[in-house]
């Protein structure tokens, strides 16, 4: 296939999608103090309203199967959306939009299954959805079910991507690539049941501890979806030109996900999670901030797993143990429609 | 097809979406005086945001052909959000987000081609993409592109749907059935050419010029999309409790749109716009509101077509000169992905 057609891997939030992004969607802009737009390339924009930034945020969701251990496409839809805001410091979500395009002959009983995780989700949340909208695509026009979600809140200080350096400390909010392992395994049908559950979840009262225990000395918050902490740690590495090193035995894996893992041949930290966080931190604050997340019953796994380092801009390494390993950038996610 | 798969119909904006939308998506809600939710049935949903409503809104589009004549999907993504924005008074949109779902193998020139007129688009309406994402579904996963778009912007003053009574006057602020038409021409080449193109157009300056002109005494404003003026007045005819009696010799029909009706067998009363609002205005108020939108050069066509009436509640009638009909309330739009 020529480079003039999309692939897959255009989607997979990886480097290949930075590319077609750059190459297509975003052109100029920048120039605005009072404005964070996609050119900023962050989880979300912003706009400055008074003394603060109104922030939004939107995802296209497509996973295979909707119905998956752990969630469904309506849960991850509202997670999606209030993890994005979260992750630019909005953290009380004024209201959601959730779009579907629906496949005719579609099950009216799944719809309302999908809008009662979306309500149950919301209620996580301390949100609501305040409008949508619904089409409908002919048999074999679309796969089931697409959702899409955006959603808007007040930041009273934006949390940027461009605030680390060397001597920060890396920090996941918990185990990680619980959701994409898990959509995998019930795609391929592994059988390893209850053992393997999605972690998708509203992080937005995490982080509002977060922000509130260590405030400024937080210095870049992203949640690990597409192409997992890789794509996340290679993304601030490229765009504060330092480097990082991951203490691969401080990385929180369950067996699960680990067996998981390589049944299927994918390392877990390339893997969508839906529920967990990266922060950057500075290195005083790191107590304080484990101990925030430990306090919440969604961060009871987290731990600080690498440091910051002057050396090797863009680029991870995975300390072993018994050596060090250059962790490549995702091109994308292993397996699509994953989220 | 039993009643419980998804039907075409569902997602057509006529009667069958408002009974799925009620049955499905919109549960309860409606208690807090400062949300307007999805159980309001407008075009959008609100907040209170001090002394101010932050109006949101959200489409999906699926239109096929996503090129037509006079627009494609990009310019119908932008133009949706920001006029359902402004039929609820947000005249001023501060910022939309949009997704993307496109098949693997789709052209990157077509989607370069999507994002200029999203870009175009934007800058008529003075507003800008804050947001995004893409997402890419297998081949025969989804046919070609599907684009979903929200917005927000504040509003001094909602416009609700729920203040007309007899009396009042009903406007169009120009030529109906455009926009469904022209789509319908292109998918069924009829060869109509240059004569028939889509109206799609961002009409929240317009809206701000009715707003400065009638203020209070615009009582109804909806954008007449999906089951066109019919559905919609149908919609305020129900809602309000009246009837609406429509006169046929006023109603602005382009010759090539009344053509391809007839040819189609598709009354221009009963197919999607995209850039044509509804108007219910105080009767004291029809010049101010006619010469507002007519000095515009989106309302220069802009007429008076009808009046509330007392009696006949919630239906519509044409008055044709000769006598009267009962327009039937659209159970959907009378064919499939027009926008």
């Amino acid at each position: 296939m020529s480079d003039d057609r999309i692939k897959m891997a255009h989607g997979a939030g990886g480097s290949l999608m930075r590319d077609l992004i750059g190459d297509v969607f975003v052109r100029g802009g920048g120039d605005d103090p009072d404005v964070v737009g996609p050119e900023a390339m962050e989880d979300g924009g912003a706009v400055r309203v008074g003394d603060r930034w109104l922030v939004t945020t939107a995802d296209a969701h497509v996973v295979a199967p909707a119905f998956f251990p752990g969630g469904d496409i309506g849960r991850l839809a509202v997670c999606g959306t209030v993890n994005d805001l979260a992750m630019m410091g909005a953290t009380a979500p004024l209201g959601l939009t959730i779009t579907v395009v629906v496949e005719e002959g579609y099950g009216r009983d799944e719809l309302r299954r999908i809008q009662a995780s979306i309500d149950a989700a919301c209620a996580e949340a301390g949100t609501r959805v305040l409008a949508g909208d619904t089409k409908v695509m002919g048999k074999g026009e679309v796969d089931g079910v697409v959702l899409s979600s955006a959603g808007f809140g007040f930041a009273d200080r934006l949390v940027r991507d461009r605030g680390m350096r060397p001597g920060d400390r890396v920090i996941v909010s918990g185990s990680i690539g619980d959701h994409g392992l898990a959509v995998m395994s019930a795609r391929h049908e592994l059988g390893l049941g209850d053992q393997l559950r999605s972690d998708v979840a509203p992080l937005n009262g995490l982080v509002a501890r977060v922000l509130e225990a260590v405030g400024a000395d937080l210095v870049g918050l992203k949640d690990a979806t597409r192409g997992g902490v890789s794509a996340v740690l290679h993304e601030l590495a490229d765009k504060n030109g330092a480097g990082v090193v991951l203490d691969d035995v401080a990385l929180p894996i369950s067996d699960a996900a680990r067996a998981a893992g390589e049944l299927l041949g994918v390392d877990p930290l390339v893997v969508a999670n839906e529920g967990k966080a990266v922060l950057i931190v500075r290195p005083g604050a790191v107590d304080a901030a484990l101990g925030a997340l430990r306090a919440h019953p969604l961060g009871r796994d987290a731990a600080c797993v690498g440091e910051v380092i002057a050396d090797h801009a863009g680029r991870v390494i995975v300390d072993t143990g018994f050596g060090r390993r250059l962790l490549a950038e995702p091109r994308g996610e292993p397996l699509p429609r994953i989220c």
